[in-house]
């Protein structure tokens, strides 16, 4: 038996950017001011100009930026990340070029594991202890056996892109992905739960886990941007 | 063991469309005509119209088309799908919300199992015809084992969301998908392989078979574009 | 001297449509039960799935809709219109390849022309009835001056493209434009003014016309769509 | 009257970037070794790695670079520019919130004048020399009368957004452009004229000198993309 290796976390790197809340700005001021600008930083005008934004919805100022983040995630985190289409570039590890490594998620023990309530209203609980182990334990033995088999079609010849079909979507995949600070306040919107929040969200907590430390490059990059999202409720302009 | 089902073949269905070679050809005519039209069928004069569209790549008119399906396929050919974003709509079936049911894919004995050559310039061959009663004995047993775990996390009170985690990407979903014979031709160039096209396409053949199919309601109901797609080596505009 | 046309209207006539309220439900329930549907209606059961979708922001089952508008509105307006990208399609008359028709826009006499307040809060009052006057006078012979240079450009053998420069933005162009019920509600929430909404919105008074003429038929085709959009503060999902 | 000014140049400004070659090969690696990499530069291997990308059509890893351009162009440039939707970011200077200088485009001396040729086919002749002294003159006198009907309808108190309606499309604007380096291939393929093209393109003069000085900046910044780019045919993936 091959020997696999469990993961209960998620890895986001931020690779490179070129985004600070000046470019939205600058963007900006094209409108009112017109000619070519210096990148001056005045940060108490930006501040105001940048939460007007947010507040009217005049979204495309903050296209002018970009991350660039590399992130490890079950597949089945992969593939909600992979929905999100306007300003999202991706690229993945192939199952069909490579070999997929023993890498598999479960659940930490505090991740609630019990969902109660009717169907567009559920909430999560944790289950008791036993829950957590047992549910930890079966996937181990899950995830081992799939790897096992996908490791004898291996051995028999047969290509990747076939032998990867008995895997589950719990294995880890590596990807990169590049966006702009817009389109990550929607993805933000949509996959984090916050009572700052105007309209209510459900995500998964993986994909949330994802979400809350592309969150903290977002504060870190554009504090200004950050500030006036969360402001306005957190709904992307 | 709950006894599960196994298909080698994808389901595609043209759910409703609203799409004509004259709806190209009117939507192009405004350009040099102006004007509100009638939307008369010419079959002469729009077959050299949509044939010079296609051939100097005035991408725009094709997009005045409306094609929705209906899919079931694996999940891994629902993942290639979905990396398609410009004009694609896409609604799935989700393991959050309901559980899922036991169907999985397993290669017919006429698809090629062995890959050969290097990277950049795979070629698949059939392999012998043990190898593909071997191949397909081992996906069974693969399925089997992860539906029954799949049974016991849900036994167990689990969440679905979180049990589905075992489940193989062989698994069948159903989605339905909303493009327009722009972006269709698109993904047919890249998901096909013919001898007609310009550039090489190295598609999963799974993918294929999906895009086999909706190139046949494409045909059908857009002939002109479709002769011109194909006379203009399958490059989309 | 050419005669000029003007106009104080836009024209938006609905060419086309695949575009029902069921479209959305039907997508949208794949989610929670998978395999094909029917596509009954189910007026009851529909309005409630709607309503829920737009409260809580999912907004892709609304996609799977199409929508083509023949549109004629002067030019300034189309510049505005076609800022909008994500499932938005053109195909607009083109100043190079036909002589633009002398057909301009002046303001009709309720259209407010005075701008009071300070930038980002302004509003419109009407100004007297003399400065309507005034101003559709100005316009006319301003209109009548640039066509006149146009036809002498033309006259001499420049070519449309180069001769086209001397056109003013209030001339009438025309285009079809193709959307989905998303898309569209995305574009009415910030090209009109309504008290229903929850974000404030500034649209300049032309392209507002073109808006609600398409939130008619919007309203026609898709009522209960249209119906959770106002109640829920016309925020698109 | 007012002292107007004529160009006949355009500006294109490289205002910020985050593209490099080795972008484009690190997330291309992705699919075939997974993990995080370092950001090495392996100029040989790159090499090959990006033009076996550009041939085979595999678009997503050139979008992992950003480039933010700052374009003085006339009004009809920038409703060009702004039909390309996929992956391009504007914000424009607005004749809503600010008043327009006096800044117009003429044709170069060097400028082709004369269309000549059917529909589809036309090519461009210079003219004799005097008509090139006319146009430009007509055109000063037409931009001139425009702008003091504009100045006339500012002082009666009529909103900017009304006055500027009487503004032609030689008129000068300024704008801030993000895009990638996959969309501005495509921008580049349908936008300039060259002998290495597989696709003919027939853009107007005035964009295409956008296009070129954007041309530059990619060369500069990519040199294995554009190599790759020219020696594919100048096809975008």
């Amino acid at each position: 038996m091959t020997d696999i290796q469990t993961r209960s976390d998620v890895t986001v790197e931020l690779v490179k950017h070129s985004a600070t809340d000046s470019d939205v700005a600058t963007a900006a001021r094209v409108s009112t001011i017109g000619g070519s600008h210096e990148n001056t930083v005045d940060l108490a005008r930006d501040k105001g100009l940048i939460n007007y934004l947010m507040r009217d919805r005049h979204g495309s100022p903050f296209e002018h930026t970009s991350f660039t983040f590399y992130v490890e995630a079950p597949l089945f985190v992969a593939r909600e990340h992979m929905r999100h289409r306007a300003g999202h570039s991706f690229n993945e590890e192939s199952g069909r070029y490579k070999e997929l490594a023993p890498v598999f998620y479960v659940p930490a023990p505090e991740r609630n594991l019990i969902q109660v309530g009717k169907p567009g209203a559920y909430r999560f609980e944790p289950g008791n202890p036993v829950l957590g182990l047992l549910t930890r334990s079966t996937m181990d033995d899950a995830y081992r056996a799939a790897y096992d088999y996908y490791q004898d079609l291996l051995a028999s010849g047969v290509a990747r892109e076939v032998a990867r079909m008995v895997l589950p979507v719990g294995i880890f995949t590596s990807y990169y992905v590049t966006t702009n600070a817009r389109s990550l306040m929607h993805f933000l919107g949509l996959r984090t739960i916050s009572q700052a929040a105007a309209f209510p969200s459900f995500p998964q907590r993986e994909i949330e886990m994802v979400a809350e430390k592309m969150e903290d490059h977002l504060a870190e990059q554009m504090p200004l941007t950050y500030a006036a999202f969360n402001r306005n409720k957190r709904v992307a302009p």
